[in-house]
């Protein structure tokens, strides 16, 4: 009989859709920078190989399927070869590794499909009853390792996919909504549209990623500084856990003591699952109008930011490039040249020799404003104003508009990248504008040393973007030639030092990816004291640790089962 | 040898200082009034009476105190009886009736003033050591009986007063203020104001209250629309726990895991001592609007507010009255005539003529905005424009500064009153937009009823305020004649009325007063498992239950030692 499947994933060897695939034959100059930054870079083989081995049997007992089935019905119980696989893996560097090398990790003993929050109590009933862990699965799109099928002590592993339950009810009046924890980015948009709202959360990943994976992730999207993380947009959450479903009061703010909202989101599927919750949703805006500026160097643009920041404009993008990612994407973008392209190049450049602007120093920064026109207007005015005491070049509204025309293609690059042998990976942080400076240095020195270190130099970007009236989020990407046999390795030790940098520099381990399993121990972040404060309801709430093991909590992070 | 006082709380009697008291005798027609309403009012005493009986000994061993002035010096450790009755009682309408009657509740055994969280985290060892509960204490304003000195299963009671932690600590680059938790509202406001700062927490309480005290209650001030409750100013926190001290990362936003402040704000001193935080603050704003509306009836007003508050418009102060509470409010502003006031009352009545108001119904509504210049000044125009269309009558915006001249004068009318041998307590709660008339109803019916079952028929009187685009806070204000010899049943039937209520028609226990030992379980709020969750990392950090015992998760609510 044929079962449930979920055809939204992104497709086995990569992210997204192959029609969607970027490729550096297309973007030379790119590709040469790169080339030579690097030291060279392999032609890549078209498509990743197959796996070596096929995954091991399932190991969910006979009788645990029945019952499984019996409950979910069958065609919601799939323990299909491709089915399983597909929903082992997430889109994490060490992810694409596995793909990449055609060496599969650990891999799922069944996918579980259940239709609502009655069905996912069942299937942790019976995880109890059969020993197995439950691995709960939105979109499949974590970058650090939040879907790896770790059994922990148990005997098998279950998947538990949220597809099904996607609903969207609508309160126009309190603008709120009732979402289910499968809704898809896109379709959730679309369905808040028709009804002429919006949720406003955007997150690189939005779209193959759910809501409930944003709350489970306690996340910010692109247009974060409008519309706030996803924890300040959720009001109300329902969750699964082994102990029973909580469904916290539907309230717009609450003095009943500590928040237990606060400790479900962000819990990553380790307290139970998140089958759905109630977020505020905004009317869609009236206009939008993007701005963008270059400035001499990254500490006058980042005090511009600052001012910015705290001045109450209804920003919502705002993404400002250090030097070398405004390198890198001038490379990007003068590999499609144009004559339209070639005139501004020359404009670009006279100007910019005018303002004495050092071109090894410029930064890019792009900014757009969301509201009623005469608002919108009025912010715009005030920002170019800002921009022009501070020294700024206005580049116009066109490159804001490419950044969104382009905003969810990022990952197709990283593919590209990887199936080159080149290390790609992305990190972010966050930290008070007074540290800004400080942790902005010693993270990419951390990134470029342990690189060096590693006799593969490399490039180190990083961009200002998510910002606050007291701090901003900082996002770097690292580039460097994979060292062959040892690109986990390699890995790994650029990613301990960038993180020892910044628990030292007074930053958080992550803005918006999450912990999962590649994270060091979040007793870095927390204090041993501290940690034992957040773990504290695991054990109440998951007494036999069946709610997918190794993440969040785990001490010895990145090391698979 | 002298020991340190806290000459900054409330004196023993009453509320604030005496100079500022209230009495009915000024107000004749809020006297007659409310007369009428509640069946008869007594003449009041002066004061109230001396205690029947002094304190009951200090339990605290003497081995236990000597150590404690070990560890604190001498100063710092006090056992007078003064000193221990002072900081036994908050101001509920449970303390104001101790306080009226003569008759003490139970007393602290001793009060020590620690200068540092060393010094916390010294009391808290030897808490455990020499068996004592520690009673953590700000301002001594709690209306929810948060710092009663219950000593659950120890033998004595400690109770730590935090007037020496009261740094103000800021980073003006950041937006940003480290400050100590015995920091006391004016104080706190006028070195902030010293840089051209503020944090704009305003509580009733403010002039006596302290910022620890707020951020362990979890509460929001009179101007939170505009300027956050307590858990959005504050970044991060340290407390000392008796396991050791937390300090969360002093960063804008985090994606690591459950929330850990979430944990910390609003846990009443349960999990240890807040001894200080980092929160927001803001530039003082260039200018201050008060508008007045008179409207039709309570549902077109609410309307018109919720639209007001989905308008992303720089509201600050918002405060519907129902038709009760702006017959109460009449009444008072009536009390004492003047002839601009008699003029303005005619034209009043007139215009209410011509637009057929019915008298019975009709609400006033005070809204401010803040900001620039330029802002306020849209801000006002698109107002006055809502309010027009919505049937309202503009007062101008003389009562605006009247009520803000008197935002904190408020609890010298309930001393006045318990004098007098009314029953007078407010509550709160807070729902979303689409349940609000009916939660409004709920527990407008649930209070009244409550007090006529009791052979007392009062008033109750209700506003909106604080206001979010989601949903609002519901404030209740109840009077009746007390029921001599029975003033405490009475009160708990009408509470648990009321609570009963605000749980069955979706609202939240407590919007700002919190939870202490006067209200219903927590279970109530959160369901069985959902409290589990919350109360686990009290086991954790507080493994011997030392930390203010019978507040927050005691299920026996309101029946002291």
């Amino acid at each position: 009989m044929a079962g449930f499947r979920n055809k939204r994933l992104c497709r086995p060897g990569g992210w997204g859709r192959a029609e969607d695939a970027l490729s550096l034959a297309d973007q030379p100059k790119l590709a040469a920078y790169l080339s030579e930054a690097l030291g060279g870079m392999h032609e890549p083989p078209d498509v990743p190989p197959a796996w070596e081995r096929p995954p091991q049997p399932s190991r969910l007992s006979p009788a645990a399927l029945a019952v499984l089935a019996e409950q979910l019905t069958p065609e919601a119980v799939s323990t299909d070869d491709a089915d399983r696989v597909a929903h082992s893996l997430g889109r994490s560097y060490r992810d694409l590794l596995h793909i990449w090398s055609g060496r599969l990790g650990p891999v799922t003993d069944a996918v579980v499909y259940p239709a609502d929050e009655q069905q996912v109590a069942a299937v942790l009933r019976l995880a109890a009853e059969h020993d197995f862990a439950v691995v709960p699965f939105g979109g499949g799109t974590s970058v650090v390792g939040g879907v790896d099928p770790l059994r922990g002590e148990h005997a098998a592993t279950v998947t538990l996919d949220t597809m099904r339950i996607d609903h969207v009810n609508i309160d126009a009046e309190a603008q709120l909504a009732d979402i289910g924890a499968g809704a898809l980015g896109p379709d959730l948009e679309r369905k808040l549209a028709e009804q002429k709202f919006m949720l406003g959360h955007f997150p690189q990943s939005f779209e193959y990623s759910t809501f409930g994976g944003w709350v489970a992730t306690r996340g910010a999207g692109q247009q974060s500084t409008r519309y706030g993380r996803i924890e300040r947009m959720v009001q109300s959450v329902q969750m699964v856990t082994p102990e029973g479903i909580i469904q916290t009061r539907n309230v717009p703010a609450t003095a009943a003591g500590p928040s237990l909202l606060g400790q479900l989101v962000g819990s990553e599927g380790t307290l139970g699952v998140i089958t759905s919750a109630v977020a505020r949703i905004r009317p869609r805006p009236e206009a939008t109008e993007f701005c963008t500026f270059l400035l001499g160097d990254f500490d006058t643009a980042s005090t511009l930011v600052r001012d910015l920041s705290q001045d109450e404009l209804p920003l919502s993008v705002v993404r400002l490039s250090d030097a070398s990612e405004t390198r890198f994407m001038l490379q990007a973008i003068s590999s499609r040249p144009t004559l339209v392209r070639r005139i501004g190049k020359a404009y670009v450049e006279r100007s910019m020799r005018r303002r004495d602007f050092d071109k090894q120093q410029v930064c890019v920064l792009l900014v757009s404003v969301d509201g009623d026109r005469p608002a919108v207007n009025r912010a715009v005015r005030r920002i170019r104003t800002m921009a022009d005491l501070a020294g700024g070049m206005y580049l116009g509204t066109g490159p804001g508009k490419n950044w969104e025309k382009d905003r969810f293609r990022h990952p197709y690059l990283r593919d590209e990248l990887i199936a080159r042998r080149v290390m790609v990976d992305t990190l972010e942080t966050a930290t008070t504008w007074s540290n800004v400076s400080t942790l902005y240095e010693m993270v990419q020195q951390a990134i470029a040393g342990a690189m060096e270190e590693a006799g593969t130099p490399g490039v180190v970007l990083c961009h200002l973007s998510h910002v606050y009236p007291t701090g901003t989020s900082l996002y770097y990407t690292f580039l460097a030639r994979q060292q062959r046999g040892e690109e986990l390795k390699q890995w790994a030790h650029v990613k301990q030092a960038a993180n020892q940098a910044i628990v030292a520099g007074g930053g958080t381990l992550t803005h918006h990816h999450g912990i999962g399993n590649e994270h060091v121990p979040l007793s870095g972040e927390h204090g041993p004291i501290g940690l034992a404060a957040v773990a504290a309801a695991k054990k109440t709430l998951d007494p036999t640790g069946i709610m997918n093991p190794g993440k969040l909590f785990n001490e010895k992070p990145g090391c698979g089962e």
